[in-house]
């Protein structure tokens, strides 16, 4: 048996960060109320044009109220949707970081579990639909599209 | 150009059920409020064991109420879940279905929006933390686990 | 380097399971003809409903003969297919399980070779036909559906 | 609505082939006795070395009787690891043909069913093994490898 | 048979864009050098806010002639990591829009078929990989890492 | 916590190859130009025929130069599609090898971070193109195909 590899660059240390990253790694820190920065963004930090963008994007949309942008969805649901398609694609970093989101927004076991239950059902599904190519039913057009 | 294939195999009409299959049609229209049975269980109903055992797994997740189960998540978490699964799974019978089913609870093309752009940003993250192999954040142990 | 994150929810002990817990764990052990409880299901058990209604159904489509249905593949297909679904989806956890049951079944490293290579073809020429976005062809119509 | 677009490259007629390429469209209508080429063989030609060399691999693996080599597998056991694939990674091009196949080899749609049952399940516990994160179990060393 | 169905949601028409969505179609008109608006962004133009941010990632990464930041990738490596990603997910509108920038930027069928093996041979040995769960090479550490 | 667990079969050795597996393994060290056999070909030779197949296909299309065949991209392209295609599969032991060939090939952290920023961006719009279901756009006929 052998221990995990690390990851494939090397993570840049938040005492060793440019002033540009550095910025970006206080705003993380600020914007997620945590007090450490991630191994996620410690890697993107490797090519600093990356972290800013992928920051950007995800502050944007996974945290509103730091932006200004009002969002139709509760934080709770916008982190199921991470978990959701995190485990879907077998992701173990972002399954393992969007649990640990969800259990510090009061997210008790059960409740992952119906949400984990759900995941599983569609992904079932999915597998059947696309196996059958089953073929999309015809919805009066009132209901067809948002 | 040619147009769609038929599913694989030949769906069931619904004047041809079998009376085992002709129940479950019938619940699935009053349990999911529908007037006709979608093309997904009339594919499935070509093996009345899997139409059943699959209906009695999605009834039980999506439709709490009708079995007298309390869900902890309300029904437009569940469907949100239900497409982002499929979206990140490309299955275009259940992103068709899944659309609709919102469309049906007052989603709005602009919530849909959302929805869509954190299903988006987290296949992204989920291939960057994949693609870098990046190794889980060790977490204080009293938020580590649900 | 580091080491293999845990499940990220605390997995059920066999002697802390609750009475229903409890029966369904027996029901595994007795049912698969083993001496320990998996972790799959240990950690499932965080959620009984979950727990029960994944059981349910795995016992239906896994373990026929002990639900006095008559399945139409061999235990050894079945679980073939389970090997197939889970290195396409690169599941680790799934993967180890039905490599272990295909191996209690008797298949040597060359059988499980042979299906290697094919489960490798076919995600290969998958990614080709959907890279190229072929048509399906047209088949005449007796053999078009079963 | 539109139609279903074509292939991305435009596809090889079989009375336009290169004399190399004729040689292996007569090989694939002998081995897998059929009195057509498949789209994805037409589509393959468009680069030879592609053709030739899906065609050799796919030969080797789910012809062997034409090749002399003996498989540990039977016909149905292949095209059902083909079709359990296909659904997997949402191929709707392999779906058809490897469903047709199966069709062609006795398939009823009750097997059908079966098959994809399994198929659904196993999509359905790898997105719970891989969303939980659950650990491998450690086996008894007889059996834990092939 | 029945006819594709459409998108999920109803275009925004060019002729129908508000101010803020016009002045991004004709900024992607412009940066792309094509003389209509494809059907990926009349789509995202629902939501607005998804429209911009989804076009200032790619415009960025894709356009980097654009943006003023010097690209260490030329175009056509660019459009094939797109395609490869695409037939990977299976993507159809993804796939079409890849191909046909690369046939634009004078890609034969022959190379485009190279793109393609290399993309289907990946496609079988990350089956192969993740279906015997082989474990990471331990590399010199001068060539482990980035 | 507890160690990666080895791959689900025994490796084969170098010192313990078969005549067939060790002229086999000297054309992989040869060929590829390194003093080991990676894990990967040690444990598909516990399947003679498979290690061969494999290799053969993989050493046509990756390393053209040592087969007399021109390749139309060079290296550095065939081993970002190598990579693009691992990231998005979610393959651990061929992400880290394709990452560990762009360092031998003098790919810096900077430019693997692009590929990656692109990697991510398609797997963002993939989701995105499949989530809305949109139709592939009618291009004129002159790039329509390849």
């Amino acid at each position: 048996m052998s221990e995990l590899p690390p990851a494939t660059v090397s993570l840049v240390p938040e005492d060793q960060a440019s002033q540009r990253v550095a910025k970006i790694f206080a705003d993380i820190r600020q914007t997620k109320e945590i007090d450490f920065v991630p191994n996620f963004w410690k890697t993107l930090a490797t090519e600093p044009e990356l972290l800013e963008s992928v920051w950007k994007h995800l502050k944007k949309w996974m945290h509103p109220e730091a932006t200004g942008r009002a969002s139709r969805l509760d934080a709770k649901t916008r982190e199921i949707i991470a978990l959701a398609v995190s485990a879907t694609n077998a992701c173990p970093y972002c399954t393992n970081s969007h649990t640990a989101a969800l259990v510090k927004l009061g997210v008790d076991p059960e409740t992952l579990g119906e949400v984990m239950a759900i995941v599983g059902l569609f992904n079932q599904t999915n597998a059947l639909a696309n196996g059958y190519q089953i073929q999309p039913d015809v919805f009066p057009s009132s209901i067809e599209q948002a």
